[in-house]
């Protein structure tokens, strides 16, 4: 039996001509590695049965072949559309969705796969302006279809050795970005999932007796944050059972930001009330107006009160890598308990990648360690302090890792610093050729993320601002421009109101490739589409 | 302008030569479609410039050949290691992890690449036999690589116009296969944030208040689950301000099943305690014994005493789809209120696919909507009712449904029915295997899931089950014979205690391509590794 084993060390990874494969051919590396198999492998019996059968390896070529022309080169083509749109119900009929008691063939499958990419939106396209993610990046991209491939856990030593390595050197660098010292992290499914530890972090630091007991017959605790904030953190407090009445809405001003004289005035009030205020949430680039909070002034306020202080950089956090607007934007974020920062975001990383950053050792694993035995067994002969997977509220966890490392890599540091400036020093092209533009209006004259919020007044309303009814007109210009846009496909932009203000654009990019022409594209697209209504 | 418009639409997805695109060369079509983008698209100003330049299309190319090599044909590879093991800190200097401020160039990349893969577990290894998930399904690969490339997120339709639909069907058939009429779903990061749904929506069913009040003030909720249940209820409870003194451990029999009168008799304690039991959670296939709870006891006790009752199949639930193995393990669960079921691990989907499914209507729109103006506007001209992310506690959310549609697309019902009915016909041919085996005693005769719990009992301890110390001595084999296998490479299984009992191997496996020889080669190669301790 020690034969074998010896024969099957040997063989392992040592094959010579591995090395030759990214360029060369396959078929001779295959031949001649199956006999090397056939010879060493003695305890395989009977014919020894490819590992990828040829009919699964070229339905998986096929597979790379519509990803690359259909997925990427497409998806990233200007001349193409951005969405292909259909009512659901149509939607429904040109899509073959239904499972069927027979499997399908191979041809029927790729086929499948075109159609989902012709009728998916194309959010690498130039002019996807529409959400907090665009672009396409391939070295991120290429981490992540290896992840898919190698389908582990990220929580133990044990099946991930790689990725939990990995996983400590990125979240250190992140915080070093930071400016933490120390500290400590975890990648989570998505900035609410990132806002939600916060919460549950620095609960637990406060009142660690809740883990065990739960919140019954305590004061109320109360959590702060501005008006403008994301909805996860109202999500967040619902969740963990602190109620979304405990969260105290602070006013914004005119740009956006947390006015902090009033979060101190809400800090008090709470407190006569009775109540125990724990936390206080910033922004660092709110979702539609891309303000940053003051955060040197709240860092004041939360240690005169002894209040966590987290920051919700989801969004803005790319900005911390930028050498030309870090300080203008950040200053005093190192100042934080914790913070929410999202690579899938302004970093191009590709969904999920939300870090969760604390500059708190032990925290994260006290909170919510449950030390299970059948996967953080003590008594393994490698340190288990990398296991760091109780750590999490999850159990399983996917590895969100390898891409942005990867595409870090490939960018060096200063490719980021590089990409964040272009992106904040496009929005400021942007701002400028909207300001001068007729029937354009901004909503702030001086937008701080590449968020670029605005008005189009069509002719018909110019000149009629103090009419009774201008405003409720002017709600309704952009949901149609954007009822025109997706049905013509041309770009996407998306709307919304915010507080009194009637419907307005929020042109927002996170990808360093949009030029000066796509965005001359989005002005004289939008005028193209509403100057008739 | 329209003219440009006309010719943008007139170009977008009609070429021809896309269908011949699979089986051909491309080079060819490139320069078809882009002399014809020069052509149509008048907007583009400047030379035409491919939106895929050819270094990077070479390197996704190159990055393509390590997957199918590296990560798909050796990882499957039975005559390779399962894993190369090296401590944490050698693998620290093996790997060169660190970011630097200059960029890699894509010979670096691939390079980095190709060490991931060597220093990874190989998880879709036939001898992987470590986790609730092993194996790798080319399908769910291929769903996956798309998903990633078409990188968009779940919330809405505007912005992921199949996957909405398609995850409305996929999670539909689930919830037929379950036996739930109407009802609803999502799909999660994982079991463990399944199971926190699960509790979630119970308790704003109950207690509506909850959502915006918080838990202050209540008197305590309780929650049921079993003592051999998976530890994130516990964690869920603690997350959502329940806390864990509040989640009752129920007493299981020897087979690790619920004990039905315990569950009564606890509920009554607490209930004269002046508490409120809300919820009770069943397990279909514990993690360590894979037990499965019984239940249609447990829906009376829940039927009579007015109880939220959620069954975790996040690991068991692919029994649903076997012929022969569902009634005797899964009959009751139709009368459930929710259940957890994990199709990354027995259905191989790949990570994460976990569903949350609930035979209510409405309750988890209501339990968690936050109503964001910016992203669920009412005022679009689609029905918004297909804008199903604010069901959702988080709010970018993965796609994580088109792997698996796509994989049963490939298979059918009936090779899901099938694969089920192999994976369970496997585990009885390792029961009896290690049954006649002469050193081996199963901890349970007869399992009921793919988990084999058994001891490995080495000469020197054979006959001395009366001694004083055989209990600590043989708690000490499984982690000798787990170093010993992690350091030869040969196969993956894991071991832990349960409660008085010593350590033990799990084998568990979840890939229906696991042959009688695998099942063999995995008890030869325990006692090859441990016959001398």
């Amino acid at each position: 039996m020690s034969n074998i084993l010896t024969s099957l060390e040997d063989s392992s990874f040592s094959c010579s001509c591995a090395k030759e494969m990214i360029n060369g051919g396959i078929h001779g590396h295959l031949n001649d590695c199956s006999a090397r198999n056939l010879k060493t492998s003695a305890n395989v019996k009977g014919p020894k049965k490819d590992p990828l059968p040829k009919d699964e390896e070229d339905f998986l070529k096929a597979v790379f072949q519509v990803i690359l022309e259909d997925g990427i080169r497409k998806g990233r083509d200007i001349t193409q559309k951005v969405v292909d749109f259909h009512q659901p119900d149509e939607l429904k009929t040109l899509l073959d969705l239904e499972i069927r008691d027979a499997p399908e063939d191979h041809q029927g499958l790729i086929k499948h796969m075109k159609d989902t990419v012709k009728y998916s939106v194309r959010t690498s396209h130039p002019r996807f302006f529409n959400q907090l993610f665009s672009g396409q990046n391939s070295y991120a991209l290429a981490g992540q279809w290896l992840t898919e491939t190698l389908n582990t856990s990220q929580y133990t030593f044990e099946v991930a050795p790689v990725f939990t390595i990995m996983e400590n050197v990125v979240l250190h660098k992140m915080r070093d970005i930071v400016g933490y010292t120390g500290g400590d992290g975890i990648f989570c499914p998505g900035g609410s999932i990132s806002n939600l530890y916060a919460l549950n972090v620095a609960r637990y630091r406060y009142m660690p007796d809740i883990k065990k007991t739960g919140l019954f017959g305590l004061p109320r605790l109360v959590v702060f944050t501005s008006k403008q904030s994301h909805y996860s953190i109202k999500k967040a407090a619902s969740v963990l059972g602190i109620g979304t009445n405990n969260v105290v809405l602070v006013n914004c001003d005119e740009r956006g930001k947390m006015i902090t004289s009033d979060l101190e005035a809400q800090i008090l009030r709470v407190k006569a009330e009775g109540a125990v205020p724990f936390f206080v949430n910033c922004t660092a680039g709110t979702t539609v107006l891309g303000a940053y909070d003051p955060l040197e002034e709240v860092a004041n306020v939360c240690e005169k009160h002894g209040l966590w202080m987290h920051v919700d950089a989801a969004w803005g956090g790319g900005v911390m890598m930028s050498p030309k607007y870090r300080a203008s934007r950040v200053r005093g974020v190192e100042r934080s308990d914790s913070i929410t920062w999202n690579p899938h975001k302004m970093m191009g990383a590709g969904q999920q990648c939300s870090a969760f950053l604390l500059k708190h050792e032990n925290l994260l694993q006290h909170c919510h360690e449950a030390k299970a035995k059948y996967l953080f067994q003590q008594d393994k002969f490698y340190d288990v302090s990398y296991d760091t997977g109780d750590k999490s509220m999850q159990c399983g966890r996917k590895v969100d890792v390898f891409k942005l490392w990867l595409m870090w890599k490939a960018k060096g540091n200063q490719g980021f610093h590089q990409d964040m400036d272009a992106i904040f020093d496009k929005t400021r092209y942007l701002v400028e050729k909207v300001k001068a533009r007729e029937g354009f209006k901004l909503v702030l004259d001086e937008p701080e993320c590449s968020n670029v919020c605005f008005w189009y007044i069509p002719p018909s309303l110019r000149g009629k601002e103090d009419e009774a009814d201008y405003k409720d007109k002017l709600h309704q210009v952009a949901p149609k421009i954007k009822e025109r846009m997706v049905l013509s496909g041309t770009m996407l932009v998306g709307y919304q109101p915010l507080g009194n203000k009637p419907n307005f654009f929020r042109q927002v990019f996170s990808s360093p490739t949009v030029t000066e022409e796509d965005l001359d594209f989005l002005v004289d697209e939008i005028e193209r589409l509403g100057e008739d209504l």
